[in-house]
């Protein structure tokens, strides 16, 4: 706004909702407005869950999950199969893995992928507490979800390597088409993997 | 999420995320993720300006814009000419006038327009602190600035007639406002223009 409408305190508050993911200058206005008409629903609880979410919140020093415990919830959870670590690269992959899920394992998040190109290496990443994991005999499998990308892949055949030594078996997700997908709209290589790896009918 | 993944804080907060306009459930877990990742630089200072803004605003005992401070920092501000008065429907239509605008007057906000529908009747609108004001000798022009809704122009009509005996003059916007379109989404040349053409009841 050009000139002064409103209090600095509103003003800042959309200032900050327009850094949010998916919300511009117009759409922070009209999520500041709705919050202000909605001050007991919406405005007040919110800003306690956020206020809750940032003094509690930590990285897991296990798998390095975000959570508000330190193991977090996966970890303490008895009822996975603590015999197969799933690694992922951020925790938004975990979430996706986690309602897609018949397959209740543990996670290890990397926080990233190997990229070169923006001076990521093996350092960055979350690797001698996954080498750990894998070397203290509960691990059965290692299951590594990255990206199908060329980072992700180059991470994943890293990570392979990595843990040839502790004898552990390792694997990678399926290539193919995606369920409900069209070919039409596919990439070529996503179609060369799922022709050569056609299963039986 | 079916099973719990997070712990219940990060849950509740995903919960409240969602309730935003133009945000789903998917689109609040990725907000949620983007605070907890950013919780420095974003999650901690929109906590507090949510909590700052939750504590501070008030409506203007004036004119009915919400801000931090009563009377509103548009009612308090001298530049303005104070002999103008812009009625409008909601907060969010004063604040899309305010950034068309060549326009330095006050405002007086209705909350919400006539609408036997949906058992809206004059009762429900903040009119008698309109007349009072039209009264008080200090007001030349009354500009309506309603939505062009068939509940809108009703309303101007309304309301031009109880303004009658107060002998102020009363104007509205120019139909360069599209018929059936809503303020809050035009864009500021279009309004911008509707203001400079407004015509007398």
């Amino acid at each position: 706004m050009a000139e002064r409408i409103a209090g600095p305190e509103i003003e800042r508050l959309i200032q900050l909702l327009a850094r949010l993911p998916g919300l511009g200058p117009r759409s922070a206005r009209r999520v500041a407005l709705h919050l202000m008409r909605k001050r007991e629903e919406l405005l007040g609880p919110l800003s306690e869950a956020m206020r809750v979410a940032y003094e509690r919140i930590v990285t897991c020093s296990r798998c390095g999950n975000i959570d508000t415990s330190d193991p977090c919830a996966i970890c303490v959870d008895t009822r996975r199969d603590a015999s197969t670590l799933i690694v992922v690269e951020t925790v938004a992959d975990l979430w996706a893995l986690e309602r897609a899920q018949p397959f209740r394992a543990l996670y290890h998040v990397l926080g990233g992928v190997l990229s070169p190109l923006d001076g990521v290496g093996p350092d960055d990443l979350n690797l001698p507490k996954l080498i750990e994991r894998a070397q203290s005999g509960d691990i059965r499998e290692v299951i590594l979800a990255v990206n199908a990308t060329v980072d992700g892949q180059t991470t994943a055949h890293y990570i392979a390597d990595l843990l040839v030594p502790t004898g552990v078996k390792t694997t990678r997700l399926a290539h193919g088409v995606p369920v409900g997908g069209e070919l039409d709209y596919l990439d070529e290589g996503t179609l060369a993997a799922a022709l050569e790896r056609r299963t039986a009918l």
